[in-house]
């Protein structure tokens, strides 16, 4: 942490915008996911193929105050998923086990609606709704993978331990157990 | 963590009335502090002693989704401070260094405006300003309290580690080396 001054007031290290969500401050990474950076996840091949590859599915801001890997520590972060489908499959997220598989991690819903797929290692999936103030408590040793099944984007906080890591390759070679998709305009979860 | 029937979706397990700020869901702990409950905290004890020792100062949710000392979780909380002062001093928290001191914390400005007091282990103390949006990352080994600076309640919410645990007593012990009260309307931070 670097030194401050005895007895001087600053601002806060950080800020979140609320008008455009942005997060304001040092090491703040930025990430944004295109559908051409997410093959294989979604069940319709033909579907996705006909689709614009730069077509923006999700965005990531994270703030990473110390080095990854590192114990002790947080890491905080903000998603937003935009509205859309490929096929009947709802747009979403990569999904992760943590790299340290027993690290925890909060999400809270901030606005739009979506659900949060969780997979344990039994290969068990199971949705939990997400709204303005639903709140999440992902054990560790649960897979988490986020879906917008609103009109409008879905955008959610997070927060987790420094040294929790991501390990996408369970998720790339296996996939999750259950798929989101629309049925009749509303979201069912189905075998995969 | 409870077992959830394969491809059943469910409610968050918890969420934020927005409304009112409360946390609904299970294990949430609720903790009030009154005046009574923070002797020799504030630096004027004739206007400490003439006060009414039931005045609220502070109210805390927190939601411990593991056992406190679990390596790897994390726990989630909401603190309100009221408005208001002792002498001059104003309202604030008790105020610790983690039992674990190298485990970090998340704080970020929910309501109101307030002061982050943080010390690191040399006596420096410095103070962070808290709003709407604000965004503070509290380091290992830096000693944390919060104060209401402004008229209305200043909310505010944390996420920290479920094996930092707190050490109040060196507070209690020592103090912070700086404290924070109104001079012309004004908050300043002055030597203890």
């Amino acid at each position: 942490m670097k030194n401050i001054d005895h007895l001087s007031i600053i601002d806060s290290t950080f800020n979140v915008d609320y008008s455009n969500g942005v997060i304001k401050g040092k090491n703040v990474n930025k990430a944004k996911k295109y559908l051409k950076d997410l093959p294989n996840i979604f069940r319709h091949g033909d579907a996705f193929s006909k689709m614009d590859g730069d077509a923006l599915i999700y965005e990531v801001q994270a703030i990473l105050p110390v080095d990854e890997g590192i114990e002790g520590g947080l890491f905080y972060g903000k998603t937003i998923i935009h509205p859309g489908k490929v096929g009947d499959e709802y747009y979403m997220t990569k999904g992760h086990f943590h790299q340290k598989i027993d690290r925890a991690e909060f999400y809270w819903g901030i606005e739009g609606t979506g659900m949060l797929l969780l997979m344990d290692q039994k290969r068990n999936t199971w949705g939990e709704k997400m709204y303005p103030g639903s709140l999440h408590y992902i054990d560790g040793f649960i897979a988490h993978r986020t879906v917008n099944i609103g009109d409008t984007p879905l955008s959610f906080g997070a927060c987790w331990p420094s040294d929790a890591g991501h390990n996408y390759q369970e998720i790339m070679d296996n996939g999750f157990s259950g798929r989101l998709i629309e049925v009749d305009g509303k979201p069912k979860l189905i075998a995969n």
